[in-house]
């Protein structure tokens, strides 16, 4: 073992973080007696090192590094800690786990193999990195894959999912354990490397953490101070994490010896279980531990080359002509995780039988939250049309009006915000902060685990990334509400998409969502955003008009269990239109205004309807011009709908232009009309209206645009248009105007 | 002032954070004496927050809270501390100034008018929040107006861009400062709020100041302990902050009556510009000082009231009839301020010239970088076409082919990763890292501040932001490129999109740019990431296909100076064209294939140029179609071409139709195209070629496709794809396929 051994202690004695904290208290849980088996730990460390090269090696790719690296702490785990059960990933109580630097997926794969997960075959785990179209182990962990939890793999995410599926227990425990009858309980473990300690959304998650005290979530943290550009601190000498974690409110261990010492691993490990806050275990371990080349960058993404493999299995005292050998002893030695998880099984149906009987009432509703059901009829609190106020209504208003009756009754809806309560009107009728009982705010706003209203502070990229666990803990057990303005599902774009990718069902609150927010400027107007949320798959970026085609919105949202949603919402008030309908909102676009004898569409969407309408009446004024006038609030919907309804909404064949009506960027939009009045820079500093006008959205100026291109088309024919889009509120000007 | 500042000694005595350090040493650059003037400093106070609750009665909205509680910070830094020259934004060594919690914006404004800066008039400041076009006082402070160093507003970015500032200085500094002829060594100032604390983008970029150990730069953290959901405890209490920023590396100071204390200001102020560290300022003071509501989050977004503002003018002593006072005294107090700064710039005028004299080669190259210039010919770096491999390559590397030599010969690049050096090929020969030239690596990695070369670790967000600060610190100055894989620009689109906002040009490597990327499977692959930035105003976002159009990117980048560009890579070797050319990718568009009669025009991009290719001879080959076809790399530069051109590359009036094959969501490409072969779906982990074939962009499956579509096309006339634009290569299918 002699080169990596060395190069192991040559590191150590550089380490640039000291260790803080070494507390190794006595067991619980597992007899010390079960842990003194280190020649068996050598055993396993020294195959499963050997099996990831072999594997990394079949395609000349992959992870090997962090994966080798890992070992002794996969041993503690899945040998010792976490309670789970191979045999069913879906068992409700089991512990969480989330590998956040997920391109160690194969150090997953192959303990999931060792514990017996049935399908996580030898032919399955060599199919890492094949053509195989039905692999079970790719590139990284996937959520629709057994024993994964969520799909990981942009860096800093999975600290912030594991963070919500803390909650998601927390909150369920709050609510439905009883004295004696812990039907929630679980842990949730989280393994990271360096990077999720740098990007800012895992950053922003364990700040959460450390302020909400989730003591059943427990950090480890895969020190091998080894990044892809060379030793860590090539950009992070700055830093003492373990100091930095403690005053972040986190528990925090060090261990030193952590590519070997299972023993003090699973000390730790324990230790967490047991904790007042949540903890951090810094392990120190060596990246690409046996290659030649560990304790460096080649190991991390590449495969080790067969030399390296060879030299490997010498140090290792393993035969070098020998490739994925497993042997029996391994097995035996995990041999018991099985039958352990089947008795975790057995335990808990017993609890939930006993809890059943003592508490009928909230037995029932437990189960429909474990089987994945709204706990009540949610149909019966989406108000009526006519129950809306006739007034001009922000749509974000009016969004309150719809939600806020579902967040008070709906136990199964977590509603959040990035610090906007004010703004965003997602703050329900006696509503339960999620908190730490133990707070106690200056301002007296404290709450208990059991509350379903979270102040993410202003966090907006950990907020939908907590979302995500929230959301993934057990899927449709919780419909995780967000919300803040619109500009800043930017900010949290990276977690949107992942909760897209997992088909993960949640509901985006995005409100002051047009030049319309107004004052705030060109930094809070979004221009852009649409067309990415647009063509995001698996996503529904809605844009509701008035009132209700915000119920509309919701109700789509609501029966989408396997897709997230935005919402997106007006900050001024909006006036209530007698054409608008939920039904026709649910087909994605629908005939606002129909017309025999037209001689243009104009499309619309929320904020901007009011201007549509209006140029609508003043083309016919003033110009004697013929527009009827659809909705479009959801492209991605209208897209679900057959050829003859998107037709019957466009009528293509009727030899008239098209015209959308919307304060974004058009792009997109081409698909449906000929010519566009959008916006082609940055906004303005203005107030609401006259930041419209000064962007040509007046009926004034627009009716004549329309009308030039309407006699253009009379005179030419409408065959003109083909690829000559309009942009009739004028070009993007020089140097790419900003 | 009874009711306010019982208030305080309320809120005082609850701080939930421990002072750590209150280290007042003695005065370096102003006379004590000079701070002797409280009683002063008790009259600017008071007119000085009446003036605020005025300006934002006015049209009543409008964030007066902070810009009230922030007077004392004010006085200190505006008065005392900072070295600007108030008749001349401009001044090249002047101490560079962030307003990161920008919704302050009001505060930097009328401290700006205080001391003699001429744009900001009486009539400006009461322009704020007005309908006015001309506004200099926009809700948020941005760039193009006197005085504003950076765009600020949404929250976190602008620690980022100061450490950005910051970087600068010691780059130059380094660069081109010599023994007794300091040409560069100006402060950066930054103002924050309790939200760029929490921000992860803020978090990326504090942990890099601490590592870089830029004592040249100050936060100084308005710690009113409010957000809009209440006290910051509400979501924060878990945090020791004074600890957390010494364990990132940085000097604490921690004031406790911030809002009147400005001779403890002062002395912290001045503490920082002779620390070794980055110093952060932690000063306690009151939202809204004055108010009835002060210490309240009710004070953050809103016009107090008329009644509040009676009561604030009374509680001062002040005449609550008259408004907008700015008395004499006022005037007379920053009386001094124009006439210092009219010193240091003719003080930096001398040194300048006598460095003239001692070193002119070196002076010589400095001018030029003040005046924005490259320092060099930069167009002899960029490689001709003959000059490129002609084997497969894969454009990020053909990237470093071209940008190489120049980030090696050009003194303005600054070039940086987001630790992915082996990947995205930037790293140039003999580069020296910028880094503290105290730093020593493990891995020998060390560097200097006068290195070009920055690792930024795993922070793409803080990467962009920082790159904005870069630019910002006098346009033209510095050129930075940043790198990553294309998806993680997901990570750090807020600052990417505020680089286009303030027109801060820099160049964003974006490697492994489609599904090609292969085994790392959906979520490393971007989708809907490119709808984003080609909807993104000012921003080119550049696919090229081979290495030749690597150089016209480059080409086009360079020569944008108000334009930030991405150039998006491949991750996989790709065929080098012989049609392709750098002047036909600097329209955007233009014809790779030509054909007189033709059947159909395919459009492509980037790494799916090949398959376009081979479908276009399939299409011969097999079934008799002939097929033109056009390189597609940037749509917001054709747009920019004449009609003519447009129609010329476009041929829509020929009746056939037009195909786009990229490995994207089709989103946009309407404007130009009838169908696609595009992404209706996330990718796959495969490796590259088959992860292609999975969705069905092999040229046997396209082809057909195609053909069928060019037959229907003539059996039906080209008018049955006007609203009917198809998918060829499937539905979205159900549950909106993810």
């Amino acid at each position: 073992m002699a080169p990596s051994l060395e190069f192991y202690d040559k590191v150590s004695d550089e380490l640039p973080i000291t260790p803080v904290a070494t507390k190794l208290h006595g067991l619980t849980g597992v007899a010390a007696v079960e842990l003194d088996q280190s020649d068996k730990h050598d055993l396993v460390l020294k195959y499963f090192r050997a099996y990831i090269a072999d594997l990394c090696q079949q395609f000349n790719g992959g992870h090997p590094g962090s994966a080798m690296g890992m070992a002794a702490i996969g041993i503690a785990l899945y040998k010792y800690v976490m309670k789970f059960s191979p045999k069913n990933g879906d068992y409700f109580n089991r512990d969480r786990f989330v590998l956040s630097n997920g391109h160690a997926c194969l150090w997953q794969y192959l303990f999931m193999h060792l514990v017996g997960v049935e399908s996580m075959t030898i032919d399955q785990l060599k199919s890492y990195h094949s053509s195989s179209y039905n692999s079970i182990c790719p590139g990284h962990p996937e959520i629709d894959n057994e024993g994964v939890e969520v799909t990981t793999g942009p860096l800093g995410q999975g600290v912030a999912n594991a963070v919500g599926l803390a909650m998601a227990t927390k909150n369920l425990a709050a609510t439905y354990n009883r004295d004696g009858h812990a039907v929630v309980d679980n842990m949730t473990w989280c393994m990271i490397g360096d990077a999720c300690l740098q990007e800012g959304v895992g950053l922003e998650a364990v700040s959460l953490a450390g302020h909400w005290k989730l003591n059943n979530l427990c950090i480890i943290y895969d020190n091998n101070n080894i990044t892809c550009d060379g030793t860590a601190d090539v950009a992070n000498a700055g830093e003492d994490i373990n100091e930095k974690m403690k005053a972040t409110g986190w528990n925090v261990f060090d261990i030193l010896d952590g590519h070997s010492n299972v023993s003090s691993i699973v000390h730790a490990l324990l230790n967490a279980r047991s904790s007042e806050k949540p903890t951090f275990i810094n392990i120190r371990t060596v990246i690409g531990f046996g290659s030649g080349k560990a304790g460096t960058p080649a190991t991390h993404g590449a495969a080790l080359g067969l030399d390296d493999i060879v030299n490997i299995k010498k140090s290792f005292g393993l035969n070098p002509e020998e490739h994925y050998v497993l042997p029996s002893e391994m097995y035996d030695f995990f041999g018991d995780v099985a039958s352990r998880g089947k008795q975790l099984e057995a335990d808990w149906s017993t609890t939930v039988s006993s809890y059943e009987k003592k508490y009928p009432g909230l037995a029932a509703e437990f189960k429909l939250r474990v089987a994945g059901k709204m706990p009540a009829d949610w149909t019966k609190y989406i108000p009526k049309k006519e129950d809306f106020p006739q007034e001009p209504t922000a749509t974000r208003k009016s969004a309150g009006l719809v939600g806020n009756p579902l967040g008070e009754n709906m136990g199964n809806f977590l509603v959040g915000t990035a610090d906007l309560t004010p703004s965003c009107n997602v703050a329900y009728q006696k509503k339960v902060d999620f908190q730490s009982p133990e707070l106690q705010t200056a301002c007296g706003l404290n709450g208990d685990y059991s509350g379903r209203y979270i102040h993410y502070g202003i966090r907006e990229h950990a907020m939908c990334a907590i979302s995500n666990g929230l959301a993934a803990f057990n899927k449709g057990t919780f419909l995780p509400i967000t919300s803040s303005f619109f500009m800043f599902y930017l900010y949290a774009a990276p977690a949107v998409r992942m909760g897209a990718l997992q088909g993960l069902q949640q509901i985006h609150i995005a409100t002051h969502d047009s030049i319309g927010t107004g004052e705030d400027g060109p930094t809070h107007q979004p221009i852009a955003l649409a067309a990415l949320y647009r063509a995001m798959p698996n996503l529904l970026y809605m844009r509701p008009c008035d009132s209700e085609e915000v119920a509309g919105a919701f109700e789509v949202a609501i029966k989408a269990t396997e897709t997230p949603s935005i919402i997106s919402l007006s900050r001024q008030a909006l006036p209530q239109w007698k054409h608008s309908s939920r039904e026709g909102f649910a087909r994605g676009a629908y005939v606002f205004v129909e017309e025999e004898n037209f001689d243009v569409t104009l499309l619309s969407t929320g904020s901007e309807m009011v201007f549509a309408m209006q140029t609508r009446d003043l083309l016919k004024l003033e110009h004697g011009i013929t527009a009827r006038v659809v909705s479009f609030p959801c492209p991605r919907v209208f897209e679900q709908q057959t050829r003859e309804y998107k037709q019957s909404v466009l009528k293509p064949r009727a030899g008239k232009p098209t015209v959308v009506i919307e304060a974004y960027a058009a792009n997109g939009w081409e698909r449906y009309a000929d010519a566009s009045i959008s916006m082609r820079r940055f906004g303005k500093s203005l107030p609401s209206k006259t930041a419209y006008e000064y962007f040509g959205f007046q009926p004034s100026v627009m009716a004549p645009k329309i009308k030039d291109l309407v006699e253009e088309v009379k005179r030419d024919g409408i065959e003109i248009l083909r690829g000559d889009f309009r942009d009739l509120n004028g070009t993007l000007g020089v140097g790419f105007e900003h």
